[in-house]
């Protein structure tokens, strides 16, 4: 292992000892660490972890690291996964009509301000691609009815295994997935929500909140799971708005809160800084980083 | 009328020239604009308006203003109020359990920071009688059950019309309230539901965004009416919030959302600035008050 | 005159009636008022509107209205300005190094969602070309030293003049514009802040936020006059922040702030929502719009 | 030490092993951790740790813990304090004539919403005794003039030590305490400043907001120092506002924003959540508990 920042992210029973054990074998092996982020649930008593090391200290192997760990970990019976941030992940954008979203990951990808490779767009729509060749990354164009969509989704797996996509972004992606599709890549796909969840769920949030006059619009980013809209939210934010929005006002308002609550969501994400409990998600800040 | 503030709130069928109608009709009355505000919904075709004025410079009884402005309104279908100012509204609080909304009430009429009476407290427990007391603010323990509810009820009414409560304010009454007795007081019962609606409708919000795991966490204050959580939304607010939250910390983080988001609608409304229609709330923002 | 929104900009000393005179005016002329709205500095005794008209039932020339219109302000000395809606605005964004406002006001602009044509980016580095490459936009590199810096900025002039540019976006342009230059373009240059105005002024605000260890960092849109930062503020937000952000994750959370608070501020001046009455800068909301 | 939980606060140069060493000696100690908190400023190469403790599974006492804790750190050159959390904090609140802070506290207190025993309110006005006297406090007016000002601090500073007071409120005390004073309690004394520091620093300053046309509304809780308003900041926030507000409903909303940050800034400091490090304060968010 060269120089390099490794993360674990660490989920088991909470039990007496743990942060002293953890930390204790992770200064043996000669790391130093950067910065350890704990949560303890005393309703579930489970206990979380992420943890962040600088390996500059110590020669040992990734293998011999993993094989070592596992040791401590399975008599506490740790779920656990690590990252050695040596290379960056792939990704895939999915999308439909709407492209704020689109351009927002796409800009930030291409400066650096989201650490992966945007490998593809996939779209059941061709009027995006021109963005895609703005930014010059492949557009597939897998159009779906009723009675094509499991083959849509068939040439969509294909896309995303055979490129070895590590996160999928449904950044108004207006299809509802199989539950096949979605189990395949569990806790690999999120998903934005144009509106605060779970208040007004389902399509045309912003028509919905003008109906009902609220005086907040709001966003939601959560992971995608079988049950529409109600996956582990990542990330929410919401603005003040008035009687004066319509449904066209709340949308464009909702727009610039959707680009911001799904790129910290990826950023989140990308950065190993999320473990999902149950259909809670657990998303450590930053850590001076 | 003396020097004072009189305010119209104006509400009708969107047509022409209505604008230039309604402000011709004070300024030839000798009134001073102090400021008017409207607002247009184009979906439905609606006009409201919210009309300040000085009464500096004119002589007009309240009942020669009126008359005249009937005329007027008639024929253009203006549905329309009037306040002179010139009494403090009477304000009765039902409360339970939870005191911090009483408080806060109490403290902001008791220092001017809210321009009413709070003749009475009514509460089915009585537990939150000393606060009346530090107030000096009458309290009525009417205690209710299942078999007992509509005779609470008609007592809990003779006590507002015995006193001519203007504004009923459900400062965490954890009772529902039979259709009846909310018919008979219309836009007159405003209730602080403790979570963002329509989010977490009915009890235990707070247990139910730990369990959804939300990232913020809301209050709303709004009108009652007979379905439960649906009445027109006053204000609405929210704070961030994180997986380390409880429901138990959700609850206190809550309870500051609610003081502040109550006491804005009170005083929107005592201040005369909110006109229903339909299902929604317009709140016109103080204009320089 | 076609069928079209005409919008009028208001600014005259306070005084009875005018509501009504202006509002009789357009409804004799056979307007529609789609929205009326003002404000009154009672400090000062200044009033404020912002009226917009629909002209379907009128034949009345550009001419003859503005003739007219003019007859009724000269007495009631009304500073007054008219659009018609009827051609887009032209816009210049001057940029140096960073992207982020960039590459956001670009989007905006071809999707529709800013309401102008960008006609050039002017830098004084070559190093953003490509994002106007990406979006068809003539860049222009027109370097600086301390030199060539009234040079610089007549060949800017000529640019702007020679192309009628009716608004320059200083989007992290990161020179000080000489008094000169200003005072040529007076309420026509928006320049975004990256700080919380009045806190932290002049350059670095990120490291100064850091040093004083602030718990919220914002970003400011305002007109820029020859007092640097204390032009007419359009538009200000913030977001959270804690005592683990450095100077480096202070400035990727204030980009996003940088972002929306620069798009606003300009939507805000593209729709004529704005009027600048001293240092202030009295900003109507959208009605409705 | 009977069950209870022990608090940690922990300061100093970062280096390696640090967590493992402080973890094991509580866990070789029979301690559990409920919850540890860390923080590492690279800049400064400093750390910082907040460790929550059950003391169920031990029979260690006080003195023999604080022994040899301290040999643990006095190598690692670490700057701690310990807390048992079994005796309440005792509070001294000043005022002056604004209300609504006294209030918020009073009740908070009262209510058990903050944990300490407010043990007098001391002013330079009798203005506000009868808040005392509602909640049953002890009242102390000790007005002051220029040339009294030493001779009444020495009055405060008798009040404060007789009654063993752990920390001072400045709930809008308006008088400049003086660098002896403020020495005698470092990071004892919390203060609001009504503006979000550092814009508006000095005197008023929602009049200097409302000429500098400000969009947002803020307020600051922080450490006393010398350097008046330069102090640690504890708790920042704000409220969107528009050009209608004048410097008296900018008051207003201020109050509000006042009332909540200051209560949160003294929860946080009663809850041994904040360590101050030269001008900034690392508040540590609280724990799940």
């Amino acid at each position: 292992m060269k120089s390099q920042v490794v993360s674990f992210l660490i989920k088991c029973p909470d039990q007496k000892g743990l942060v002293a054990k953890i930390t204790s074998f992770f200064y043996d092996k000669g790391f130093n660490i950067l910065s350890s982020q704990q949560y303890v649930n005393s309703i579930e008593n489970k206990y979380f972890m992420r943890i962040r090391l600088n390996a500059d200290g110590t020669n040992i192997s990734k293998e011999a690291l993993e094989k070592s760990f596992l040791e401590l970990a399975a008599p506490l019976h740790i779920d656990w996964s690590v990252n050695y941030g040596d290379k960056k992940q792939n990704v895939a954008i999915m999308v439909s009509h709407t492209s704020h979203n689109l351009y927002d990951l796409l800009e930030r990808s291409k400066e650096g301000r989201l650490d992966c490779n945007v490998k593809m767009i996939i779209s059941n729509h061709d009027k995006l691609r021109y963005i895609a060749e703005m930014f010059n990354i492949p557009f597939y164009y897998l159009p779906v009815t009723k009675e094509t969509k499991l083959e849509q989704e068939a040439q969509v797996k294909d896309l995303l295994d055979s490129n070895a996509i590590d996160l999928v972004i449904m950044a108004r992606y207006m299809q509802i997935l199989s539950a096949d599709f979605i189990n395949h890549y569990p806790e690999k796909i999120i998903n934005i929500h144009h509106s605060f969840l779970p208040a007004f769920q389902g399509a045309n949030p912003y028509r919905k909140a003008y109906e009902r006059g609220v005086k907040l619009i709001g966003a939601t980013a959560h992971y995608a799971t079988v049950d529409l809209d109600e996956g582990p939210i990542i990330e929410q934010d919401v603005k003040p708005v008035t009687h004066e929005s319509t449904p066209t006002t709340l949308k464009r308002i909702g727009a610039d809160i959707e680009k911001l609550v799904l790129a910290r969501a990826v950023k989140n994400h990308l950065n190993h800084q999320i473990i999902v409990s149950g259909n809670r998600a657990i998303v450590f800040p930053e850590a001076g980083e």
